[in-house]
């Protein structure tokens, strides 16, 4: 057995069972590998930044981590905006990057750079085995560390000649490391605060925003009267009719601010203290309010879960909580707005739906219009990196082949990992897709006056617009081979939208709006 | 002045004069500096490999920087594999990357990430301003190291707070260094060797394959019988009727060692000792056959042309040399083949014409077809990464507004950076791309067999199989605003390529081929 063979038995007796990938001449052999070791799939990207970002999509559905491959360094550079956005939603992902041969290394070959250097930043381990018999090992403890918890990216970097070499045979699985438990004082210590009568609010993240999370959350809240947040990108957030309701903060610092107005007691579960994205002259970087203390719950890696549940008991909440009613907005009609788009996938969203947004701007009413819809999961842009959405939607899709995904998508972050509706395509994946076409970075012209830069010239907003020319969606996807339309009303769009969701296989609704929004 | 107005002032007084750019909220007073400044000119780009590259072509034709400006960590690892390409190539960029304020970053905000670790090594040279008055002598400092030499990425890491405090004034440029003078002992040891009678080949790359350095070679050749090469990838080699010939090694090992084969003395000018792309079991990295000898003339930095220049004078060597002389293919007819739309290229290349040749596999025939055309620069894959051919066309277009630009693309490849045609109908750049789609990765079906993987089986073929779905390239470049057909027949090809290379503005042909060529 060759250390490729020995590397890909390995993963699939650990539970890695697909490998996107974008292989050049240095992993040769484990793409020939693929046909001798049964129970690996491979699934191509057109550009690393589709297969790192769908790994990302898949584990976040599947709890398990699937396998990337790339070449060399500048692959894994292509490939390093997505891994920092798994990185940030601490999505386990077994990042494979091939490499010179450990003999070739001397030669400063072409191709020679500094892997390690450039994963060093997104991964939580790296491994680079130098024999052949240490393949089948470092794999096993790359998907070991990269479930952590939390979850992170393992990159195992792969020396050409280590794949071709006898590498003996695969390594048995390591166990992986359960959640920490939350000790019980520390529970008893939040519950005191939460029941001492001043405002408080649960900030939930990570692991605490799935549904048996939430509901403990809920009995907290129901118990404590305490606010329930969610953090701004949640890497999988489960809502809709039935779970408790939560609102997420906002993406600017303001609104977050006047959404922790008043509390005194935050409790985080799972995530960070808010930080503002960027900052912004005479505005703070810490985004929580005078006189609010900030009190720790459940750090990542520890069991959040465990320790909701806890607190909501210390708390003597009920068993029952209030959830979010079942409740859809009307089907809309007449002209096309970037609200009415929302009311629409409000009234239409399938039930087990997965939507991964980064409609950004143009989405802002979606996630009120689709509160009460039916159960469904909500993928968010973890790390703040555009060009997550759609390869995030990808592998959602591979990861769950009987759900419907909806991948919202702003006209500018689409732009950066486009091929992925080819994979889409190739595969054969539902996948819902809505450009919002606005022929701008909106988002940038909202920040260009916030950060209190004087009134743009023409060439300032020369940089913003992506109007000129206009994209045109519907060419591109079908560039691609994937359906593709741009209705011209809301009947329209509820048309096209409700059957795409109900059929098999990719579809792209372009949505055209005003510029700039 | 603010900082980000000094740095644009010092920039400019430089002579730095576009800044291809893909900003965010932490550039955006670099943006709405843009206005207030005058001479700098922001090209924007829908991605940021689409700017990286566009750097890279602008300074091989400009022998200048151009800078460009990314967002963060995530928007400098978008752009990472071409910057790898330009530091193969010796190409001088300013790269600048936007940074966190100075304040913000112990937030550990999503974005936060560490720029310093990405850019190293891509980045002959990285410095991050602390302070607003520190930013013009960074930016002096910065250009004057991109120029080297050799040419090198200089990374400026940018701060927010830094571009919006009061900066005082710009910095007097910098003044940057000239090629060190090859020592004349060195040249005469070299003469030496090559008059003894023994045959040589001299390997010129870098700074040695443009029309000087190759005149002098082409003495050189003249007078001491040996043969002229050019490395596998040069950043710019100028080449055509009135030119000497010169052969560029072959991208695969074994045709190199076939190149080379029977050579004493291999005489080295800018460039490095032959390599292979890629370790092959069984087969040799390093390229000297067996008794060659390699000799440096002009390491890079060193002043090639007038080492040459030197050398042929010791050798007694005619001022005249012979030259290609003019000739060109017939313009074909018939069925579209990859050869015949190589002879097409060479029948119908326009004098002047800029070539950025990233046609791969499927562009085998196109540099012998194109020898004799008139004088034309041939720009090269320098650090072997895909997906810099088009954005190298779209930065030489930016640079040499009145020259023809040719871009001769593989379908993968094409896929990389795609988002190029965006920017040259943006900039109605007269850029004529020719998409050779043959419906797979064909280099790596080769490379499958090469690196002695077993015969593939069905997934393995799969992996480099880019046909299902079918691109359609067409209909992808009028979605970015560029005219674009899908010839029949060579008639129509060249009557498109003609029209095309002879009009304003870019235009798009793709080019089917049989699957795997």
């Amino acid at each position: 057995m060759k250390g490729a063979e020995a590397l890909i038995k390995t993963l699939v007796d650990s539970g890695v069972e697909v490998c996107f990938m974008n292989p050049g001449t240095s992993e040769m052999h484990f793409v020939a590998a693929l046909d001798r070791v049964p129970g690996m799939r491979g699934v191509l990207a057109l550009f690393e930044g589709v297969a790192t970002g769908a790994a990302d999509g898949y584990a976040r559905m599947t709890g398990k981590p699937a396998s990337t491959l790339l070449h060399l360094g500048p692959g894994l550079a292509n490939g390093l905006a997505n891994l920092h956005n798994a990185r940030r939603g601490a999505t386990p992902v077994v990042n494979i990057v091939g490499e010179h041969a450990t003999y070739h290394k001397q030669y400063d070959a072409p191709l020679e750079s500094d892997i390690e250097a450039i994963a060093g930043n997104v991964s939580g381990w790296i491994m680079c085995p130098r024999t052949p018999e240490q393949v089948g090992p470092d794999a096993s403890a790359a998907v070991a560390a990269s479930y952590g918890p939390p979850g992170q990216v393992a990159t195992l970097v792969l020396p050409a000649d280590v794949t071709w070499l006898e590498a003996g045979g695969p390594a048995p699985p390591a166990p992986h490391a359960a959640p920490t438990e939350v000790p019980i004082e520390r529970v008893e210590d939040v519950a005191k605060v939460m029941a001492a009568g001043e405002t408080s609010a649960l900030l939930v993240g990570g692991s605490a925003s799935r549904r048996d999370a939430l509901l403990a959350a809920g009995r907290v809240a129901a118990a404590s009267g305490a606010k329930l947040l969610a953090e701004t990108f949640p890497s999988r957030l489960e809502r809709g009719a039935g779970l408790p309701a939560v609102e997420r903060l906002a993406y600017l610092a303001e609104f977050i601010l006047a959404q922790l107005d008043g509390i005194r007691n935050l409790v985080v579960v799972d995530t960070r203290t808010p930080v503002a994205f960027f900052a912004y002259p005479d505005k703070p970087s810490l985004l929580v309010p005078e006189g609010c203390t900030v009190h720790l719950l459940a750090a990542p890696g520890e069991d959040a879960t465990g320790a909701l549940q806890a607190l909501a008991d210390v708390l003597g909440a009920p068993d029952e909580v209030a959830t979010q009613p079942p409740s859809r907005p009307d089907r809309p009609t007449g002209e096309i707005t970037a609200e009415a788009v929302a009311n629409a996938i409000g009234a239409l969203l399938p039930e087990g739906a997965i939507v991964s947004d980064e409609a950004n701007t143009a989405g802002l009413w979606i996630p009120a219009a689709t509160a009460g819809a039916p159960p469904h999961d909500w993928l968010c842009l973890t790390g703040g990196s555009i060009g997550q959405g759609m390869p995030v939607a990808t592998g959602a899709a591979v990861a769950c082949p009987d759900r419907p995904v909806v991948s919202l998508e702003a006209d500018g972050s689409a732009m950066y990992t486009l091929q992925s509706l080819w994979t889409q395509a190739r595969e054969g994946l539902d996948v819902t897709t809505v450009v919002f076409n606005n022929g701008s970075y909106a988002v940038l012209n909202l920040e260009l006056a916030r950060v209190g830069a004087e009134p743009p010239g023409p060439q300032a907003e020369a940089m913003l617009d992506i109007s000129h020319p206009d994209l045109d969606f519907v060419s591109l996807a079908q560039g691609m081979g994937v359906e593709a339309s741009r209705p011209e009303t809301m009947d329209e769009f509820c048309d096209r939208f409700a059957a795409a969701v109900a059929g098999d296989g990719p579809n792209l609704i372009e949505v055209v709006l005003p510029a700039g929004f």
